[in-house]
């Protein structure tokens, strides 16, 4: 879902740096208006999520428009975030539109903000295409809403994972809202659920896992925070995967909607 | 941004109830499938962030499908949220196709979830289409992601105002994730940033408060938690109007990109 769109607004041939904006960026001849960044979320999964804007900003790619596969995997350092900053701000003061498209929201963990803070010190404009982000639709397509009347009026969403491998600090925020939602969670789905456990949630809390959520292989899985790890083991739950704790998950048994799948 | 679009999916005039089901609702003639509720996220207000799924949903109803506006507003308590829920499920037992039109994420304090419920009670089928939500993309569009790298690493979202009147529970939440999201702010400025200082959050962190968010009135406040509350009473600010706290509110001064409106 990670892709990076680049094309020229003119639909010709990509203008090269130089003409642009002269070897010293101060040539006679006008500078070229610098093109456009345009962050995009492409929602979580279902192609039916993305907005309007963003299929708006896709369908302006020419055929031959040069697509760039920027996505990152685990453990994959190969094209780091600063190379891909660099990439997206060389294309547009090359004159080009580029469409920095990126699962969920730009904005949550999408490392968006710093994209759009390297535009800005290139003098380069950018537009936010906000997407729905995978923190609230993972869970509504397992049937789990992050609010309800009388159940939860608080949500909090963390990743389970930081880069660079780091423990978040799931104590500070365990007991501080009625609905949690960790991304990135298969890896370490035990060890969340016994660090919300020490911090003081109930063990009897009801807690889901989704994979997959919004693809036609999504499924998940309803237990207690004290018997989801065990379950999602035996079941060989793996990423992606995004974790919810609190009541609203035991509304999973009766609001399943999607693929027609309840819950195991 | 509230309404209810239904339609007869045959394109056809409504059926009577007694038809599909007849008096008893277990007449001899074989029940009518009953039609379908779509519980659908409109986004935050800029028409390009309805999704895909959602246009094409909107699309099907023909022109003189029934259109109920269900909006609650301040005060308002002509319509209940049971008579709404009340609403779809009789709509759609007559058969009809019931597109709930909701502004931001139906799952967000939109009391999605209430209407699932009343669907699955009814025996009446529903789709969840996510929305981009306001409480993402109210920050975004005033330059604020909710997270950014060394910044914010979780976020938190709650109401400032319950339904009821009642004050949430900031004490709790306040000091627990690096970004809080504060959704209908307006009218308990002073007393929510009172109440994030008095549980610990530092006077000098910065604070944002945008008002008519995604729209072409947007306009945004960046001040501090100790200075926001005066700045926004100087200005006016009244509802509809988001709040948000923590370091990253700062980066509206750098990634302000929507009608070129950098905050007060």
């Amino acid at each position: 879902m990670a892709a990076t769109h680049e094309f020229d607004p003119m639909g010709g041939p990509a203008a090269p740096m130089g003409s642009a904006h002269g070897p010293s960026g101060r040539g006679t001849v006008p500078p070229k208006p610098p093109g456009t960044v345009y962050l995009v979320g492409a929602g979580p999964g279902d192609p039916g999520l993305l907005t309007l804007r963003g299929a708006e900003l896709l369908s302006l790619a020419p055929a031959g428009a040069e697509v760039i596969d920027v996505g990152k995997r685990p453990g994959d350092a190969t094209r780091s975030q600063e190379a891909v900053n660099k990439l997206l701000v060389e294309r547009a003061l090359q004159g080009k539109l580029v469409v920095r498209l990126k699962g969920g929201d730009p904005f949550v963990f999408g490392r968006g903000g710093e994209e759009a803070l390297a535009c800005t010190e290139a003098g380069v404009p950018f537009e936010v295409v906000p997407g729905v982000s995978a923190a609230i639709a993972a869970p509504a397509y397992a049937g789990v809403p992050v609010t309800q009347r009388d159940l939860a009026a608080s949500f909090a969403v963390v990743t389970a994972s930081r880069a660079g491998g780091t423990n978040p600090d799931l104590g500070r925020v365990a007991t501080a809202v009625d609905t949690l939602v960790l991304l990135m969670a298969a890896g370490r789905l035990r060890q969340v659920c016994e660090a919300l456990l020490a911090a003081g949630r109930p063990g009897d809390e009801p807690a889901l896992v989704v994979q997959w959520a919004a693809t036609p292989r999504q499924r998940s899985l309803l237990g207690t925070l004290s018997t989801l790890p065990d379950l999602a083991a035996d079941e060989g739950i793996g990423p992606p995967a995004t974790l919810v704790v609190g009541q609203v998950a035991s509304l999973a048994k009766h609001l399943g909607w999607f693929n027609n799948s309840p819950p195991i």
